[in-house]
């Protein structure tokens, strides 16, 4: 295979974001087509990024023969369909997380992609930034030996406007399915058990809307691992993405990514500037790495880095974070995840 | 008052480092007796720190009309008894953590205390410790808003003899107590529920003797904070003291306290010295402040700064940790707490 | 002017950084041309970005009327001499640094820049790096208030080749260089003294080809700030590039860069990895961002970034330096500076 | 030896430390005698640190038979002619910094040292910092390899009052001194030359008084080291004491020391409290450290940690660095160190 051609589906925020990264960094891949329910936002990306067609429809991308890839990055509740739509017609998937919000929508999808064969990847961009990546190596390695805790700090610098907090399936399905990712992946383990202890804290049209702001999920692993997740809507520093492991021959712990390395000295203080303020800041580098590599896993048959079941067991555990949260009890991971 | 006259039960390590404390940094309190089960134990310490007079008992100090206070630095199961008959000789007393590892006994000594209306104060030091004084200040300022979470990490550079451990009351009694304290210090509020997850990590025989050696445990905050502490009896890189709160307004986090600053750049890797490497010498400043708050409480007649209550209350914390943890569930402080 | 139709001249290592940021970064520009003395690298480079023509020489990219602007990224010895031909055709010119090791070769390629009313900007790549324009800012800004000291620490990782050594100009000319023009570009004033204290401590090999490795170099500005330049050809962790300025107000100091955030504690120390390496990925992102303000500045007809009177004076600093070096006195930069 | 009896002479500031570390943290010494011009300062030392007499001139201390050593605590320009006093009283000498200004009179008193045989220790308590002390180990051990640069940056708080500048021998000969000392200590070479570059930035009171606020400094080592000393009377941040060895294998650089570790995340910056203000905090261990050193020094009849040399020599070197100053000029060492 020579480049790679994709075609994309979504245009807004992510599906720009890749389209650019096809574009100016990814020599192996080329789009040629985009699609959006909003032809416009498709037109733009499309005029910025070279994108030869805007494709009235995801339908019309799956129709051409010419395409080998695409990139669900519409909204949430349309991924597990486009899913089918895509593996029937041959295509390998790069789709955002999360593939759906329940379990049987996202067993559909899988299904098919297994029938069909083609490869699929999904969108925990955060497996591919240098400090998680880092920490995973230090597992994996032995470098700290046996781990025996993982905790992850993962704090927004600001809630998401309340109408799509009503329409987000919640935060452990909407935020920390990416903390649910990287536990699993940082222990290279499976969670058994979960028991969440989360509040209001924030602000009360959160809980109005039915949802929380602020929680403390634990963690138990097949491996004995105790995991813990620190979540927060709101960090008044901006966006707090950190993670230690704690095992038998030592520890590593990521710091937070900043602007610049300076420390400022002044009267009243020792100062640096805020941490990187969000996800298109921090982790620009982890967008563009993982679709260097599923391109480079299909090019190459190569497994993806992050498979259609490594879409399924976050949602899973979030299903499972949210029944311990409502039932204030541990709630094994098992009684939700049947198929 | 001129200076304060004490007495001093116990000659091991902790009552060494209080003598010392008294005889050379503490101009405004004298030791005029000392005693211990070891007799030779208490004649050194007495010869180092200028101690004029070794008791043959605990009771010929209670009994000595010129001591004012006593410090009970003897063993754990002493403590309440000694307590008690102090209080009724009229001793202002300083007890060493914790007072005893049932509330019945605590409870009686505490009446004691109460009806002879002397000052108690208990050994939880790390309170008086810099770091973790500056995260209260943070707190009880409003300098970081409205706490939501505080995350204490404790582990030790490792585990205490097997025959230690089988008659230490378990970790949470023995080790967690420190942290159980200062949860509610550092957030000024009191813990409803806890929530633990336990396991033997470090050493099968910890385990075999009945106990665990790493552990997580979650608390929830009357006014609706979420806590969480991190125990392992074992760290290689040493003593790992660490606390942070992070709240409405911004977050503050302690790091470890090393012995230099440090920061060596070689071929393979930039490094530091690893942390103060135990209680001694990471607390040493702690162990001296506490003495003279107790020492300014008694002469000045001011409340104590850790009360007869602040000691009873992380007993019972570990006592529900302990069967959140056998039971599975989480338990609420009230259900182990009555008198 | 739509996109800046641009010429590259010279595919090595640097030729090539900038022929990707053109073709993978930089929406507002397209490499229509590129040449070197050896073609097959000029070709490797034009599969890769993009470029539809190899040129078979610099005059052949000259006299291309649809050329706007020419990148002079050959050797430093052709450097004045392409950049007066270049002027002469009236494209805007952007410059790798040194213009040339001689002030009289580099006043002839200004006045020719001059005479025919185009654009320059010299590749000093290292003011478009976050970390150094945070520090300039600060000091800009009045942050800092008066500035009174800047310290700029510029270590290599290893030397050079011997051969390159012996053609380099000297490590003033080669090296410094760099420091000369971040040490006028943070303070913002001119410096008019010089004095050298240097060796050889690295390799005698370097000696023997007439240079030195190690050196502290003493600047005295005109507006009273004290400069320092620490330059070593080989420090074993690693690319150590850092500055403070301290002033009046408070002081800035930057760190170096690292590929994680990651801390690792083991049983023999807390250690993070080393820095980035070397120029290619420490300065990664200043390398784009130099090319993006050229591009910039020609195609909305703006003052260059660093214009050509920025590249002659870090030369005659550099002249100064070596003097002061030989001759073991201060030497004031006018002394040497005269065209 | 039992103790080691001690007689101090001045009362001030520096001589009230000492008397404290002996009274409270020096079992192995006493103090029986203190004396002062004021003797309201010495008879409020006295009760405070229980010394049981109060001299009323120095030479009633040297006349005394039951003392073994003294500490010379007084105004500098007394410095030298009670060392020679307590020498010929065969009084073993410990004397603050410097022992005087001019060296003519230093070597008079090192002559009486020697003459007499007692000891004699000079009080660089830099040197027992736990900070500078490690820094001097990588160099001894060869941890960092052979060193080719040291760094020293040094700054005050605030400039000292205009009255006592007129007085204080001038920055290099008040302040510098400690700093040339650590520079010797820290690299354990002499220094041939010295190069001034020095300024009035802080406050134009001091240019009047006949006095710099600001200076640079190179050192050349006779083994080759290039050092820098960066002075500074005022850093509205606090008290900036810093030291970097760059070696041939690696580099060791020590921070600033803090009251506490926290680090605070606002929403404006991430800061930390400012570093410990000023010498009597920073310092208050080396303080403690150098008379331990001393006393053993006296009782186990072994070398002095500094000897009158070594107070001998930052003179000779102060001395330098202002003539070079005002001859604008490298200056050797030798120039001005003849006897």
């Amino acid at each position: 295979m020579d480049k790679l051609n994709i075609g994309i589906i979504g245009a807004g925020r992510i599906g720009k974001v890749h389209a650019e990264t096809i574009a100016f960094r990814l020599p192996e891949a080329a789009a040629s087509a985009i699609t959006d329910l909003n032809l416009d936002a498709a037109k733009a990306v499309a005029a910025r990024c070279g994108i030869p067609r805007v494709a009235a429809s995801a339908e019309e991308i799956f129709a051409d023969p010419s395409i080998d890839a695409v990139l669900i990055c519409s909204s949430t509740n349309t991924h597990a369909d486009l899913a089918v739509l895509a593996a029937e017609a041959g295509k390998h998937i790069f789709c955002e997380k999360p593939i759906d919000h329940t379990l049987a929508k996202i067993d559909r999808a899988l299904a098919a992609v297994e029938k069909a064969g083609v490869k699929m990847q999904v969108g925990f961009n955060r497996r591919f930034d240098a400090n998680f990546a880092r920490v995973r190596q230090a597992v994996a390695s032995g470098e700290i030996g046996t781990p025996h805790r993982v905790h992850i700090i993962s704090r927004d610098p600001g809630p998401p406007p309340i109408e799509y907090v009503k329409v987000s399936g919640g935060m452990f399905l909407d935020m920390t399915i990416h903390d649910f990712d990287m536990a699993r992946f940082l222990i290279g383990d499976e969670v058994e058990e979960i028991y969440t202890t989360a509040a209001v804290r924030v602000d009360p049209a959160i809980g109005e809307a039915g949802d929380v702001d602020t929680a403390l999920i634990v963690l138990k692993f097949r491996n004995g691992v105790i995991g813990t997740i620190d979540n927060c809507r709101k960090a008044v520093y901006g966006y707090d993405q950190r993670a230690e492991v704690f095992g038998s021959n030592g520890s590593i712990e990521t710091q937070n990514c900043y602007p610049n390395q300076a420390v400022i000295s002044m009267g009243e203080s020792i100062r640096r500037d805020l941490p990187l303020n969000f996800f298109m800041d921090r982790y620009t580098e982890s967008f563009a790495n993982e679709l260097r590599e599923f391109v480079d896993a299909v090019r190459n048959n190569r497994p993806t880095p992050v498979t259609g079941i490594d879409g399924r067991i976050p949602v899973a555990m979030a299903i499972a974070a949210k029944r311990s949260h409502e039932e204030k009890r541990p709630v094994r991971v098992a009684e939700v995840s049947a198929g």
